[in-house]
């Protein structure tokens, strides 16, 4: 049993997805306990949609699922590093490869 | 104006510390504007601390601070990734470099 801190935080912890083999950082959403069983049991990454009120499956209707490769916990017990697949090379809604696609320079983004 | 929405997460954002050159995810943290506002202002990473409830220059008593090389903003305006230079090495207070030094294999923290 992995332990995780849901308490501290009302339910729910941040889960970072960084892209398998390149180490980019893709998205971070966030889970409740149910969504992180869901993660370990099936390989496939479920979040807590905090919009929706619900279990959010990434890709679940696209297909463009996140495919677990490794997960590691921090020391704290109350953040998850995803290491995933993407499948469709996309994670954000947008359709850039990231979600953080922009860059601040000079107080700006760019 | 970067114009981060504070609001969404009652005052604080989720701030990914990633290190500049290898991309390993060292440490997540919060942020509230006037820690992002000194983090932009002098290039060094300030935070929030949320047990001790004040602002917090990370290794300001140790001199292991965060140098900023780059930020970005992810598509919500909700979350920042934070690329670093970690003086000292080490991000964790374990003394691990990175927060995320257990992988969850069989459902437990190795």
């Amino acid at each position: 049993m992995v332990g995780l801190d849901f308490e501290k935080t009302a339910g729910l912890i941040p889960a970072i997805a960084q892209e398998h083999g390149t180490g980019e950082v893709l998205m971070l959403a966030y889970m409740n306990e149910e969504s992180w069983n869901l993660t370990l049991e099936t390989g496939i990454v479920h979040y807590w949609s905090r919009s929706r009120n619900t279990i959010w499956k990434k890709g679940e209707s696209s297909g463009n699922v996140q495919e677990v490769k490794e997960i590691r916990v921090d020391c704290d017990n109350d953040c998850v590093l995803l290491e995933v697949h993407q499948v469709g090379g996309a994670a954000c809604h947008t359709g850039h490869k990231s979600c953080f696609y922009r860059v601040v320079r000079n107080g700006e983004k760019k």
